[in-house]
């Protein structure tokens, strides 16, 4: 599939998505909230939870208490979530091991990694972004200091490769080990990417690969891959996380220059400030015309880190069609994902990860 | 063994170690250098520093330079010196499994990983104590900033946990996920402690084994482990591992206030400068007289961050017998690693290990 078909087909994906607004709670053809996403996987979760926030011991109390405030800080949950459901949906195949037929204390520890890693990551960014606030509460470096912060990514990044060592499956060890290293590759071309115009779609996708949806794609894969399932399911349900993580990624970048600071927790427009060209921004230099080279020069002479350059950044976005092709591209992301599962059987697990894709889409609207 | 004992006896090593200087070259009786002490390992060590320097590619033509650069700038590379002559010192016994009996790729691995390690914690240390020079070159965080110096300390930890994940044993796996925390851990409570006076030896062993010699005493029992030998040597293997680690840090922890600048790359008094109470501290706050309550009011009142309550400080240290008595405490820690070898066969290995345990007390004199 073309960019452009992809971007025909997400139109309308995004336009039913929008449709489904989540305040219409169970309301028929409504987009379920997480609780009745994760319902098939409820007991699951919650072994995910009691680990995350009591199994997560450390000899040093305060090392301890730290990690188990961290997690009780809340987030969505939202990977382990997917690579449970994953795990779960890919379950049900007559030709299956029956020594490997059902959810297994392996399948939580692959949830568990799943989020340390996750954690790990977003506490070494926020000390890279100097940031103040996570999820409503003080980061680690704001409360403690930076080297507090450093530390305790590392402390979860030990817990992280402890759990990968324990799930003793070379590929999967293979499969995650890819995905810390993309996660420091992606971080990294991002960072040399700063108000660089040679920026394209490709280059833009990679990045969300490595940021993002590497890791996504791994818990929603390694579960088939411990079920001792085909080539084809594994690959099927690598591609639903891959997609899936892009189409997240997309959502995330558009609410930067949406504005909705409630849902992102930052202020509007911090990626363009920061001289980070994504999705909306790449829409409009693809014009190639007048709107596109006045937006190149904000960029270019550093306009966009003071508010009055980065205000008309943002109109010509807006103005530009930015917003509404970047809504798109999420779209054909987020239809390219739920396509991958037709291989797999019906079941309450299947239909979750793909209302996890309308999930994830209307918050784009 | 009590304290009083090691240092009794370790007082005899350390004479005896400081009689041989390093600069006797080949000398009989002189303490052979790293060249030598490497002889029985020296194609491992190859192999070793091949995959450092050449191996660890990275999908980014300027992560995988930034890595080459980290490695070839050098580093003596004891770690993984010690852990390969520990395999090498364990494979001699005639009820080993043939299929374990010759050094094999796992245990290149080890070495690696232990390297690998090692290396991710000195580039996030850089970060945190903002150092702007290592080994003679510039640190990552002063080449380029703080935010490439946590990505790629990140990235190393992430090399490390394929490492240890291929390596595919239970047994190791628990040990590094144990070092991994320990390390962090260690550093987190060296920062809680910071011109806190209620460190005592114990507590400052305790840090010393989380900062260094877990990470010495792993790659020193771990090929044990591989080699399939009997618990009674790789419990003294790990013995000799945290012994010599314990050591190499009070040697450490000694050049700091002795002030060889050349031979740690710090300025003279770092550690109390920054409220850090190490062995010759201890000794001093130990007498219970006039000097321990004068250097405990230096260091409460943070008198020791100037030049002259600094100076004062050092000077209490060196008259009140705190740099003899920290040298006689190491080379008590030196006698009880090379005691843990006698279990070994005598090898040219295990010779080598017990040089290591010379090469690291010289540098105290």
């Amino acid at each position: 599939m073309t960019t452009a078909d992809a971007t025909q087909r997400g139109a309308e994906q995004a336009n039913s998505a929008r449709q489904n607004s989540p305040q219409t709670g169970s309301d028929p053809g409504a987009v379920p909230d997480l609780i009745q996403i994760a319902a098939p996987v409820a007991h699951e979760m919650q072994l995910v939870e009691e680990w995350l926030t009591t199994n997560l011991i450390d000899d040093s109390a305060f090392v301890g208490e730290l990690l188990s405030q961290l997690f009780q800080a809340g987030g969505k949950r939202i990977r382990p979530l997917i690579s449970l459901l994953a795990s779960a949906a890919s379950l049900t195949d007559e030709k299956v091991d029956p020594h490997h037929s059902r959810m297994s204390r392996l399948h939580i520890i692959l949830a568990v990694l799943t989020e340390l890693i996750h954690a790990a990551s977003l506490v070494h960014d926020d000390v890279i972004d100097a940031a103040d606030v996570r999820r409503g509460h003080a980061t680690v470096n704001r409360r403690f200091n930076d080297k507090m912060a450093v530390l305790l990514g590392d402390l979860l990044f030990a817990q992280a490769s402890i759990c990968l060592a324990r799930i003793m499956n070379p590929s999967v060890v293979g499969v995650y080990g890819q995905v810390l290293g993309d996660l420091c590759s992606g971080e990294i071309s991002q960072m040399r990417q700063q108000f660089s115009l040679k920026v394209d779609f490709d280059a833009y996708v990679q990045k969300s690969i490595g940021k993002t949806a590497s890791l996504i794609a791994a818990g929603a894969h390694c579960g088939a891959i411990l079920n001792a399932r085909s080539n084809e399911v594994i690959q099927a349900l690598h591609q639903y996380g891959t997609n899936l993580g892009i189409c997240f990624q997309i959502v995330d970048d558009l609410l930067d220059v949406t504005g909705s600071a409630a849902k992102t927790g930052k202020p509007v427009g911090s990626d363009l400030k920061n001289g980070l060209l994504t999705a909306p921004s790449l829409f409009i230099l693809a014009r190639g015309d007048e709107l596109s080279e006045r937006f190149a020069e904000l960029v270019k002479t550093r306009k966009v880190e003071n508010e009055d350059g980065l205000k008309e950044a943002l109109t010509i976005v807006e103005e530009g069609g930015g917003i509404e092709k970047t809504k798109e591209l999420a779209g054909a992301y987020g239809l390219k994902a739920r396509d991958a599962l037709n291989i797999l059987p019906p079941t309450p697990a299947r239909q979750s990860l793909s209302d996890i894709v309308d999930y994830v889409l209307v918050r784009s609207s």
